[in-house]
């Protein structure tokens, strides 16, 4: 039986994750795998076009990922996830996900269809997306309709 | 718990496909879910786009439909799959697919993700990939490395 060991969620805090988190989380049960749960800030300061510079004190990643910690802490509580399973990540996200799943041999890969970080932009445009570069399976989540 | 009900995998014949199969024929088992098998033969006559008008007794696309026929029922003997779950239709594979996905009211696609109809294919480059129609999971299995 080809069960899942290792389980890796992404989410995007868009509605849909609270269900692609409960998901995964019974998926990992059901196949007594481990489960880890990941958020990652898109570059915020490497967005910024404008002519006038940034002030040095302004930290806008930080800040993004200091919300994010708190964020995550509360979708991974519901599903009584721990802390050590809790990640936050700044850059890429297609990057992001599939580094961290490899750092921890996941197998299984859980997104939601159509957040912000759905498997549509994971994918993208490029031809090396995500399924090219995860060494694993990849489960797209349809929430609602 | 969210288990599957109904579980339709779709196959290119690409060299994943076999392993794409069992995997779905696993994930149905442990789901005790129903199980169907579909290849869907992309539209030949229409890609020919030559000056010489075709022969009128040449069906490509039904000699490929009556190929694919074999082939499946090979794929579907090593895991049981019986002839009633085989499915060989013409047309756009990613429309077939949702078509077929619908019509069963599968609650998962299963398809590899490197293959020809791998999930890269399906997505294409159009904003109405299948992961936006499809009213469904989709789990994108890697073979192999």
């Amino acid at each position: 039986m080809a069960n899942y060991r290792n389980v890796l969620v992404a989410v995007d805090f868009s509605e849909e994750s609270k269900a692609v988190v409960k998901k995964a989380f019974e998926i990992a049960a059901r196949n007594q795998a481990s489960l880890i749960l990941l958020h990652v800030v898109e570059y915020a300061s490497s967005m910024y076009a404008g002519d006038i510079p940034l002030p040095e004190d302004l930290n806008l990643d930080r800040d993004l990922a200091e919300q994010a910690v708190l964020k995550l802490k509360a979708l991974a509580n519901e599903n009584g996830i721990p802390e050590a399973a809790q990640y936050v990540e700044i850059g890429i996200p297609k990057r992001e996900i599939v580094c961290l799943a490899e750092e921890h041999e996941a197998d299984l890969i859980v997104v939601g269809s159509h957040g912000r970080h759905g498997l549509q932009l994971l994918l993208g445009s490029t031809a090396n997306g995500v399924l090219h570069q995860a060494k694993c399976d990849v489960l797209a989540v349809r929430v609602g309709g």
